[in-house]
């Protein structure tokens, strides 16, 4: 596998296709945003005109696009790349989109005979720049298989998740428990500090106790007790509210479709909106504690 | 310290007072319930007839009672332990009660010239058998080092929390986190095996991700992932729903106090007292999976 | 007009064709179920064999079936109602659906040369029964007045609600709310028995008051307080859980459609679903008043 | 009965306190607060220069006093008006404070010789200047019979809710539900705007269905749609956020102590909690539906 075409190259998909071209595959790119192939290609990657410019004659075809209705309409669409593309090449979408979307593309791709994976990614756009980024791949192990030199090139761990549309799943469900930790961590902190606690020594006691949790390992929300991450950086940079937002709707579609009751999940996501339709949309997700204290402050 | 009475040798009480006993403190206890006393002197714990009469002499007092009003009673009431113990007892109190409640006993202990800490403890029955309990420790500095050689003989982990009553804010804090993540992890593994995902699959990549926390880790709530877990003992022995459920009591009690909003801390108090309500309470705290799925099952 | 076909007679359905067969339409019914059809047989109506045998030559079409893909079957599928009616025949929808889904219907009506409405109604089989039902309806004002003659003869009030799918949006989101008063209702009664008070008096102080709402006042689910509803009956009867819970998924469906937040709508819908898990999905759904009481009572 | 002392005479107890004077009752009162009497004085009142000597001689006492721990202060400290009244003073606290406290303070009342009833009001400072306040009254009957002549002159309606401490119960429980379908009302209002409906139309249609609450029927939170209430003022006037979130932390309070599940209750608490924090505490409590939407409306 050698000619590779990366079809959406914003905050997510340019770092990652930097580290595909750095590896030495060559490369085509193709963004619906000016700007931001702009910025591709003054960084160094070549740009086509068009999808179907970019993905001719490749071996493989990565597109990272920011919903559903693009990726459905990229490969679904009359003309679109399900009708123009040879059937021996490698499909990965990166996308991350909800699980019955995922399914819905991957499975009339079968039908006509590519090979598919769903490839959604955590880690951020650190992690995609670092090349450290999580996939969490659903569909044919053999196909994981193909894709697998690619996806090492972009990140540093790879699950199967299941299959197609599984690594959707495990995306939401993760960003899903990520949110109800990051809120409940905040909760905690806020309670604690007024009744009269440190933040620094309760975020120590609960690290090592069973409050445990990814959001104050690695990720403390209260600014200063941590370095180096957003909640110490005026809640710069990081996962955006709106973006959380956006995957908490994903986790509730997925709930309706199959009946599952997910009480935090659900006041979780109305949170996240009220936190973003408060003017807070493009802070990190961890300021979300900002919501639970007197603005005052 | 030589002397020691230990007033409360419940579930928790008894295995931390045998601790005690084995480490070669002369140990006298004291409780209420007939039932427990047996208990504890079949197990060869030396008994008294009264607390009063537990306490006469001693160098220091270990009270492990129910609720708040058992521990104000216990030290405030007229004739209570402190009208009648001498001053230089040593006063460890290491029940779960509500922040405000452990402050008020401790500033009047205090008054009258005791040095007195709150240190409540979590790790449940087995880490007080054990002697791997973890304390919260609020109080001055300097009764906590005189109460270390104790502590140390049936914890684990001790850690200075703060000032009179900030191990109470700790343990609830850190309750309350642990059953928001537990009920979080228990939407998580349920909303991706019914969109098709495998909950042990789903686990490890979630474990390795951002949403990583102890209740995934050393508790997973769905049977049969982990081995030795109360899910895979249909949720027998473990930490009882209607324990969570006062904790969370006395987490929305100090809440409402300092007029602190903690939307999902409040949504998992309610949910553990339907739950205990569907007649759960004595099931462990991660049967509120069961809560989130189909009783038909 | 005089020729009606009726498709879907079940539980909404059949009385509601019985009041226009009464009333002298000419009517043809037809249902997917054959029990559905015989009972609807049994009671005097006159059955075709297929949708399309039904609707051959009639001036309207009534439609009344159980969700948004069954709607979209019969109207858009190939050689759905669409393609094989002609174009002067009136249709109206009254299934609640998915208020998306009634626009895309109704939609492609328009742009194929049909008049069409989306007309959901509420009142239950009681109403159905006694031509009492309320229709919201969506879609124009010039469509609504030909199907008025129909409407009266199976309900007592007729809203236009806007334009196509807004009678459904009135619908979720009166069923939404209703959700939540019942809740919050089932919630006050609670607390003030709980607190000593008789909840026959406490209902009576909050009708008068500014807690005044449609639950208390013709639907009290406290188990005696009023004669005739659900609750003194068992809570058998009147609108089921599982009803409730699929309007509150479609009001959420709604509501992350447009990204707006519903806090206090996701918990009722969590809570319904909860409710039905623990095996109530039957009774009505002021039962949930049980879900909030000890399971001993 | 001619001779009353009003003790607290704010924005509530003032325009009271007036309709007292007015009806002919020989009144004299007190506040803490210097500009509290003033305002009285200047509206013509007769004040005194403490407690003690307004109550000096009179035939009822009325306290209106904005906490738990001011009547508890009042009524039961050390040389407080239980220690200094006559037996024979009919004691009326109008105040909204904690059931469990306002049953601790009659029932030392009654101990000692005193008649008294809680019976705190609804109806906001324009039904305390019209003189139609609902008053929910708990105590005796025959008390209650003694205090009517005073409350007529200050309220229209007038509820035995039960014995004491259940005006408070009534009053907690009210409001709770009152915030519940405020929320509700709001949420329901944006899901239909956002979903092409009128807000107006709506309305009209919710207050004719099911929906119906007393939040929509005069107290329209959308602004426009029903002229003089605070929606259509900006939000000014009316019931202030934070007086609801007070309300709403006294249910809590008295849910807390009874073990009672109040899943929506508590997330209303939470919510009037985080908007009150946003620096919305002074607008009226109808203002909750701004928290919903875009902040850049």
């Amino acid at each position: 596998m050698k000619k590779i075409a990366f079809l959406g190259v914003g905050n997510m998909g340019n770092p990652m296709a930097q580290n595909l071209h750095k590896a030495g595959f060559d490369l085509t790119v193709f963004d619906v945003s000016t700007k931001a192939l702009e910025v591709a290609t003054a960084a160094g990657l070549k740009a086509a005109k068009s999808a179907s410019e970019a993905t001719n004659g490749v071996d493989a075809i990565v597109s990272m696009l920011p919903a559903s209705r693009f990726v459905e309409d990229l490969y679904l669409s009359e003309g679109g790349l399900l009708d123009v593309t040879p059937k021996n090449t490698l499909l990965i979408d990166c996308s991350t989109i909800a699980p019955k979307s995922a399914q819905n593309v991957i499975e009339k791709a079968l039908a006509k005979g590519f090979e598919m994976i769903d490839a959604p990614v955590s880690g951020g756009t650190a992690g995609a720049a670092a090349g450290t980024l999580t996939f969490m791949v659903g569909g044919e192990e053999s196909t994981l298989e193909k894709a697998r030199p690619l996806l090492e090139k972009m990140g540093k761990n790879i699950f199967h998740a299941g299959k197609a549309g599984a690594g959707q799943v495990a995306k939401v469900c993760n960003n899903m428990l990520l949110a109800i930790h990051m809120i409940g961590s905040c909760e905690a902190l806020e309670l604690g500090s007024q009744n009269g606690m440190d933040p620094k020594v309760l975020s120590e006691i609960l690290m090592q106790s069973s409050g445990r949790n990814w959001s104050l390992e690695v990720y403390n929300p209260w600014p200063g007790v941590q370095e180096n991450v957003p909640s110490s950086k005026e809640y710069q940079g990081g996962f955006a509210v709106d973006l959380m937002a956006k995957d908490l709707g994903l986790a509730m579609e997925a709930g309706l479709e199959k009946n599952v009751s997910t009480p935090l999940g659900a006041t979780a996501r109305n949170l996240y909106r009220i936190h973003s339709q408060n003017g807070n949309g493009r802070l990190d997700f961890s300021s979300v504690l900002k919501m639970l204290q007197e603005s005052s402050r």
